[in-house]
């Protein structure tokens, strides 16, 4: 009998990290022992995990001893600097942050679409997508490996929990402020009652909608927008696919929604898309408009899966679908896909798989 | 000198007859009588418009007695009864409800984008859009008339008010139950707390988005989705233009958003469309995302203009524009549309046009 892999988790604390620690504690348990780690402001805080109260410990190098896999949830720069030292002693990294995403010596994995990939790893890290790309990458990862997906037109409506803890803080101040009121009837009320109190975001989110997530790239493209096609690009293996994209705030506090227009090489119909999506591992169509049936952040929220509905042929196009997809953005947006990748790596090593790394 | 035209304002009451009333007591005035009518429960009632009260008189034949134009915003039964008997009468109608929409023998006007159609009237009859395609079909033409449009891609962000008091109403209660509390978080959180009362939407909208607006029609197409596509066509002048296009209710109070993908004949440049927008008539460019400058609902309600901010040419199509696209449901979408369309019809009158009625 091998031993069992120890796992640590980098960013137990935060937005993402809480919402690992439950996931690690509801999934088949693999791992030896999972060690919490931190800043050093959260050292010696003690978090609950598969029912056992674990101190938190800071981050430095010896924290990554006798560790095989580390699960990375924080910001861009602190996995910036400590992945590649974690990965240089041997610990094998899944980032969640933007650090690597773009790199193409770490592979950008969804476990249900390009497993594959995880093997070639040169530099022992291993990238998992924004959040805005894994609520629609399983469903259209699905669609594609049968109909051949040939271009992308896609508008998100994303939650606010996605800005971590002070984005969902920030959506219930403002809410408290505009409830009881008659405020959302005249220009600017809103943003007079919210005043500079508008944390993450660059405009009050109650009451509104912001077209705007992310940093300023070339030509007026947020850095949300541009991660959304290239991650989709890399991830589908299709590095000329056409995607076109507007990213969109809403006050939602988890699960973000997307309206999808795919189009693919062939007709397609609505009842072939329904049984694939039907089946897909990962996905949960919820398509019956009759009845009221489709999903909204309000059910999907908590669940793992890709929920899809409204599943409709384009008009004036046999070889386009229309959809609406929703996940929830803290769990297969972030969380559960770390966890899955690191559960395919495990498995790699288990079944002594030669390893790549640097 | 001749004769002022005499107005009439049948569903004076409602949502979209308050603004009415607002609007006609902004504007210049060119009006001789303003009739206010309702339903006869509400027969008796003062309201104010131009700064005087007015009571409020029962729809009836004899109601139209004297009156050159009247403008309808009541259910779609009561138009499609009452404007034909109006227009027999030889008042002309202008109407805001969905019942004369796809009627070719009623045009269907936007002012600054198919003045001219207003002339051919053969029943009489005016119709005005749904609100959704007018909150981006003024921003659209004017980009159509320089670049020729070939293709739409469309998902809307829509506001309660939409649906009338009502709409209104139910986002104020579900927002005092979700204030304060920790919903949103857990699956069906939100729709336990709201229980049965999702008033006119299928489902809670507080705190959530509902891809649903309109009624079914065929193959999982929303009433409103299929008007946004046929209306656009018509006002257009392009009944085979690709429209697709997904409908989802956001919780706003007032003016709705869209995202619109658009494909051009022949290459576009970001310059020029700024260039169009910035000088079309009743529309605002408003596109510095550097400094935050991008509309949002919370300052374009109350306001007339369609506001358009996010212009970027499409990452991989020289001949399409990404834009975000924001209008006051009740003004633009609604009651200035309409007011805009009896000033056209009266200009026609006093200039001696000849008319074309039953
Ligand atoms: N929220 C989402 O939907 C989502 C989705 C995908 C990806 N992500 C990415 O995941 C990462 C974490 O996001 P989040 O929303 O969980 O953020 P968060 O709630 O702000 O949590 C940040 C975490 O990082 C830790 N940390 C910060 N500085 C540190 C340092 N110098 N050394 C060690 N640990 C440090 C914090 O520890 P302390 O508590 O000790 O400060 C905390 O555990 C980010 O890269 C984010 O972009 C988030
Ligand atoms: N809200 C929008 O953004 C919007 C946009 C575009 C188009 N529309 C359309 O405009 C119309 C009115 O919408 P709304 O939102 O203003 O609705 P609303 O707030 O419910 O008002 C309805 C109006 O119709 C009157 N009415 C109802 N039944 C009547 C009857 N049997 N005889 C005479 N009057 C009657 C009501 O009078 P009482 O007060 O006496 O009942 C009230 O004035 C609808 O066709 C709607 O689809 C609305």
């Amino acid at each position: 009998m091998t031993r069992r892999p120890a796992l640590a988790v980098v960013g137990a604390t935060g937005a993402v990290g809480t919402v690992l620690l439950t996931i690690l504690s509801q999934r088949a348990d693999i791992w030896g022992e999972i060690r919490l780690i931190a800043s050093p402001r959260s050292a010696g805080r003690k978090l609950s995990v598969r029912g056992e109260e674990v101190e938190v410990v800071a981050l430095t190098e010896d924290a990554f001893d006798g560790v095989d896999i580390a699960l990375f949830d924080v910001p861009d720069e602190v996995a910036a600097r400590w992945a590649p030292q974690a990965a240089a002693r041997g610990t094998v990294v899944v980032d969640n942050s933007a650090a690597f995403r773009t790199d193409p010596d770490v592979p950008l994995v969804v476990p249900e679409v390009n497993a594959h990939a995880v093997r070639r790893r040169p530099r022992g890290i291993v990238s998992s997508p924004h959040c805005t790309t894994l609520s629609m990458i399983v469903a259209l990862g699905a669609l594609h490996a049968e109909f051949g997906l040939r271009e992308l037109v896609v508008s998100s409506y994303q939650a606010v929990s996605a800005a971590g803890r002070a984005g969902v803080e920030t959506l219930r101040r403002q809410l408290a402020l505009v409830v009881g009121t008659e405020l959302g009837t005249c220009p600017g009320d809103v943003r007079r009652a919210v005043g500079d109190d508008t944390g993450p975001f660059p405009e009050p989110v109650a009451l509104n909608v912001v077209p705007w997530t992310g940093t300023l790239c070339e030509d007026g493209w947020s850095s949300e927008e541009m991660a959304l096609r290239d991650e989709t690009r890399r991830i589908l293996g299709l590095p000329r696919l056409p995607v076109a994209v507007t990213c969109v705030r809403v006050p939602v506090v988890t699960a973000h929604s997307l309206t999808v227009h795919a189009r693919f090489e062939d007709e397609v119909t609505v009842d072939r898309a329904q049984e694939i999506l039907a089946t897909a591992p990962g996905v949960v169509l919820y398509d019956d408009p009759a009845a009221g049936g489709f999903p909204t952040p309000a059910d999907v929220v908590g669940t793992d899966p890709t929920w899809v509905g409204r599943v409709r042929r384009a008009l004036d196009d046999p070889t386009a679908l229309e959809l609406f997809v929703c996940g929830d953005n803290l769990r297969k947006g972030a969380a559960l896909n770390l966890v899955q990748i690191a559960e395919l790596v495990a498995g790699e090593e288990s079944s002594a798989v030669p390893r790549t790394t640097p």
